[in-house]
């Protein structure tokens, strides 16, 4: 993928208009109410995982509609706490995975708390939550087009609403400093950290690598790649969709939640990216703060030759060091 | 696709064993039962379609769990009957359509029971029926793999059902002949359609092109074509679970139903089919009738230079034929 | 394919510079001369096609240099007219079919003329026809660089000339009011209706779909997709002989054509069409009606998130109302 | 391309049972009186081609139908011969291409005559030769389907007499020593030189690299590459004239005609060669011969890691070798 | 990829005939004695990672010639040892990496050196060892055909080598127990393991995932995938040196050097790897331990569904509970 | 590909500004001193290719460091000159070849001396000549990463060397007029060509087709195609190292030394290449003779339809009466 999108200086200026629905705030305070109905019942169980550095606990929750979400929790072997503590979402088609392929941030020192997908973890990565909350209606293979005549019933409501969740649940548990809680993810993990940003106040901070979610309406004519593709998909055979299915979309666009959010940032964006098109990535990231967009403390790392892989293990040295920096300068 | 399965010659007699579960016939009896309890509740409206020559109705009727099915009901304009029935099931990924997409079998002088996919219609062909049985565990995009730990909680134990509904719903309308209905399909469809033939008795006739759904263990280790790779797909994450897969699927096997069947059979298979593996319809084709395989009124039409198109318009000829000769030996 | 063409708002004010060549006008009322030298000389034999609602006739006449073109007529059973008629010419690769591959007219009440393609009919729906009329010379595979080096050798000469015979044909039939003729077509058939548009008076409308055969010089630049790439796969090796293979084009290029219609139209374009570049087809549209081009009753349908095959059921949904509406109005 | 036919060894013996049509003989012997009523015909032009060591020609003959055919003629500057000559047929879509693209021969010391495609140099080499024996009848894109349906109007058969009287002429020129005529191609040439050693008597080698046109029922079953693939797409759609067309075929396929040829022979193979599967070459370099083929002169170069590019330069230090020594030998 | 290779009953007694080269054996004692004449000279250097449950040192040391291999040591964090360790070896086109990158071992309570790939590290994950030793010859890009003309300079007589000393260099540290060290690596990283087990005695197990490096005449007749397919592009061009390429291979084949074997291993296959097809690591999987090989302690794991991604997080559960169980037995 | 890069009216005028490292004639100046230190050490042999009309020399010469480059000389057979030379150096991946695989320039009356290229020739042409320079750092397949972390490292400094000592070797032989040479090559070798032309005066002049190596920096923004892809490969892993290797490729851009060259020059650019983007050719083209580039006598040629297959044959007959009017007009 050679370097499709615009040029570095136009994309460090890129800030199109946002394109809020009517009544965007009350549909999300609305979603959290609904949410807060459900009390999180969080049930905990030692996970003999092998490893001797690190423990491990399988975490379940009830997040959106009360449904079971399933979780790990990573820790040093026997820490006590209360330590900072990451909460990671995971990329598009994967989920919670097997406890020991993810242990940078239990090494590191931190609680990690990894959530599963509902309805997803066929890929890469197992995932063993379901996605109850789907009324069955017809929608093309994948997520995105899940409920997509309706902001109520669209499938990113739900996985946000987990995400919130998931921030309550780490904020509740005994090793957890509460007031030190990172979101973190890539791609879809990464897009979901933003909108938990624009939804959960007093976050330590949020780390979004290469995030999918954001610009919807700018995503589908930029690139033919999955998933974004699943909306075209779809739409090219529901023809009188259209403006319809948009209208959804805008309400969960990540660009638009990142508009409320105001804790401190790192983002990534890889410029050869083409999942998740480097602009759309810089329109959440520019509008990061809204109103206080260019107060915010955030950066945003530019890998020049990478696709959609990212920063890989040089991301995660940058996010060590931030990470680091945020916990010292509590 | 160049010829990459079994040569004509072994196709002709290739009857792999069958794979039954125990208890097969059982499931299906219970299944039957269950549908038995929720009633079909048909309701039908004229659909404006600005034909002049075919009258169109929009059926709906209730299915598997009384889960609402949509279907359009052609006949030739002002045709009081009682006439002879096409029930015609759609392939993968389509839906019902738009009424006008499917005029041959109206217009030959047949009412015609055109029937939606639940959960489907995401592409050439749109569709309104929702899946809501599925538990919405995880699953790769697809349908394959909805349930596909449990024969009782798979997608296609669902859609059976409501086929078998279809041919009582078709069978109940003043229009047609209740002794005189057909089931047919392409694809998914035509693998619909010998399902139903292995569990509804006294079908005038079963008309399946290039039938999907047949010998699972086999088609996945020849095609890596969709929709069976979903299968694979999802066994790639999950490995632990290849066994108890395969043992769902081989409850929903259109070679194990079609050993149950008895109506007059009209198959198609292409040589060059990348989808459907032509020795995967050979199976099912050879072991349609089961012990009684060698007496049952059946042919098959081999097309020699095509791929999953089949013998289209080619195919409809040799179709409109042979249903004629059923419909005059009566 | 993302939406890589020009955006709507750019695409519906597209309206780039004619580029008529030298003697245009004097050139098709010459070939158009030249068809007349040949009489029509129209053969129609009854077709037992196994429909009852519809009656079929396979119907021979002679075309371009008196070569035999077939055509299937199709109407309402028993239907002794007058009737509006639709004469439709097929897309790339295609012919005639097999008569039960086109209901939808017929259904609807309309006399209905399936008109061959000289030396086409490989491919999805088969043909007989053949185009004698090719002096035999080095030619890329397929029809577009046939006489590439001379405007009267040119391919799409001849068969614009079959199609406007066939406009004559339909007119002469007894079913058929000859004020009431349609030229339709989709791809291919919809550049061939646009060019009959340009040629032939009188019509009672055009609809013409996703337009192949439109601004040449353009579309080759934007396209790599068949069948516009056989220009460039002739040219690559026939360096020499770029400039007069573009004058020849320019002949047949139905944005010319269609700056000479006056009739109503209806077209559509598909925004994510790789196929036919949306901004060739918008080239098409707006020069629709040449200079009073801002008066020609017209109208187009732009599909979102299609590629070439446009808007299918939709679309005919559209074109149903649409003739409906225009025959009313007579 | 993996080694996905069959292993050397079975290669080597492979002699498919020859699928001789009736009258098969008689249809060549009348080609070849056919072709006999058009006189030759030969006119020669200096090309100025700007070179110093080799002299080249523009030589146009009579073909098939009296057809013009292009040709050019190299020989060392100044050589009055009589000299050895080899008589080129070129690669599918090439034609004769400009004089200096093929100077090996001529530097060598022969006689050398490329002889231009009928109807084809569309790619890498442009040809000037006009293919009218063609009737226009609907053909896929591509040379195969041009007379599919009668092997008297079956493209090979044209190009065939083409060549035998390729031959003809060379063996006219003052230059050219009529008895130390050599037939050579590669690809299309190959098949071509193969079906002139089983026509013309008394030529002094063939030298057949990587034949195309060879067992053609089988070659469409192992490939589906380009150009075999045009038989296939052709009956995809023409579905009732699969045995008819490879009736045609049978009469054009060298590996018949090889089994009536007795000059020495050297041909080339490759075992990765997914355009003209290995087996189909060992068919007919295995029949060469007929019922003496196991006493004819002739060797086959295996190359073992080459797809349809054979030898190249390889080869070429072969047959420079072999050719001097059959001169040699005389 | 479909199951292309064998059935899996064939597989598991797949044992091809041993192409032993002349003097094999004795080849690989000179490469071991050659190496022994450059002193290891081991420097190591804290490597700050910004973890707190694990260490990391930066290792280097003199692999073969002398030449400097880098390596990480990461244990757990102040564990004194003596641990058992893993030695690992990396896939192809990688490197070491970053050190957070491979945290499992380290987190299961061993020691881990991971050693870096000489001139490799060019994908997902970076490298800084050089490979001075190559002679510069022409060679396809990759490490293949570095030296394909004699075993002596083939690069992975260098790379093989590099890894025995890297089990003396982990043998040598203060925190590992030198009776307790373990060869592991994934694709060429298992095929140098299998390697290293056939060339160091003493070791308390091999785990060698989807090994590469196997069975090179099959493995290039049966994928056309990178990297075996160097071995073809260069072979397609050098043509006369087929045989001594293989020969040369014959010396690095890992399935030779496994029969050689004899510490008790732990191989995993997948059914679908189209990189390393099956029965190539059945070859060396069946051949294993030689003479005594259905004496030998080894396992297989097959995953079914899995491509070269094999078994993944699930291998890994495989490989610390089987570890866990030899350390425990000792 | 479609026409993917500016406009041709945009690209005639093309000239980004240079980024000339600093010292970067230095840089130059210090590589010649350096390769001056090594004698040109000259050996010919007789080469027995079975030609007639062309004499052959295998030619060996010192390159870079004294590494021994080979070469083919190829003269009218019994010329004893002294005659113009061309000096051709050849395309990436490929060598010097067979002698008989280029005869053009020898056939119309010139000497051709064609240079291996050292370390490559994998493909289509083999080579002889080795890399020994190459310190064996890690580096992507392929040679553009060959020591991309210093320009005194990097493989093309080398190869530039030995392309200067190539004209050097010319000069010195008998058969050849020192005052009549002239660079020439395709692709890799027209950005040698072109380098050449900035490192040597007294050109006769340049030839340069297609030319590679030129605007590194935009070429890869441009273009997914290899062999410019190799830099794209190597940082995205090697994250860090993005401005150093860039400036890496500042020093052997051949649009730099393209403007320190003034010989006549004849350069062709297609534009439709994807491998080597038309404006980095017109880049170099336009900044041809640097300040003075609007005197410098210069033709560029465009070939509209054309990939990077270029001008070809008619590309060769531009050179033919170009090269000859050179030769003419001294």
């Amino acid at each position: 993928m050679s370097a499709y999108d615009l040029p570095l200086e136009e994309l460090r200026a890129f800030r199109p208009p946002l394109r809020l629905p009517d009544g965007f705030d009350d549909f999300w305070q609305r979603t959290l109410d609904e949410l807060a109905q459900h009390p999180a019942d969080v049930r905990r169980t030692p996970e003999p995982a092998g490893l001797t550095t690190v423990d491990v606990d399988d975490v379940r929750f009830a997040g959106w509609g009360g449904d079971e979400v399933a979780a790990w929790l990573l820790r040093p072997a026997g820490a006590t706490g209360p330590l900072p503590c990451v909460v990671e979402f995971v990329g598009y088609s994967g989920g919670r995975g097997l406890p020991w392929e993810r242990l940078l941030w239990s090494s590191a020192g931190y609680a990690h708390l990894v959530v599963d997908t509902r309805g997803q973890g066929w890929a890469w990565t197992t995932g063993v939550t379901a996605d109850p909350g789907h009324d069955g209606g017809p929608a093309a293979p994948g997520m995105l087009t899940r409920g997509l005549h309706d902001p109520h019933e669209h499938y990113y409501r739900r996985l946000y609403a987990d995400a919130v969740r998931a921030v309550e649940v780490a904020r509740s548990l005994p090793e957890v400093d509460p007031d030190a809680v990172v979101a973190h993810g890539i791609s879809q993990g990464g897009g979901v950290a933003l909108a938990v940003a624009g939804l959960v106040p007093g976050l330590l901070g949020v780390m979004a690598d290469v995030p999918f979610l954001c610009a919807f309406r700018r995503a589908v004519d930029l690139t033919d790649a999955e998933p974004y593709a699943e909306v075209v998909r779809w739409l090219a055979s529901h023809r009188d969709d259209v403006e319809r299915a948009f209208l959804t979309l805008d309400h969960v666009d990540a660009v638009h939640l990142a508009s409320r959010a105001s804790a401190p940032a790192l983002v990534s964006v890889a410029l050869r990216d083409e999942v998740c098109p480097p602009s759309t990535v810089f329109a959440a990231y520019n509008h990061y703060g809204g109103d206080r967009a260019d107060e915010v403390d955030k950066q945003v790392r530019v890998w020049w030759g990478n696709g959609h892989e990212g920063g890989g293990g040089h991301q995660q040295r940058e996010q060590l060091a931030w990470l680091a920096g945020r916990v010292a300068a509590r």
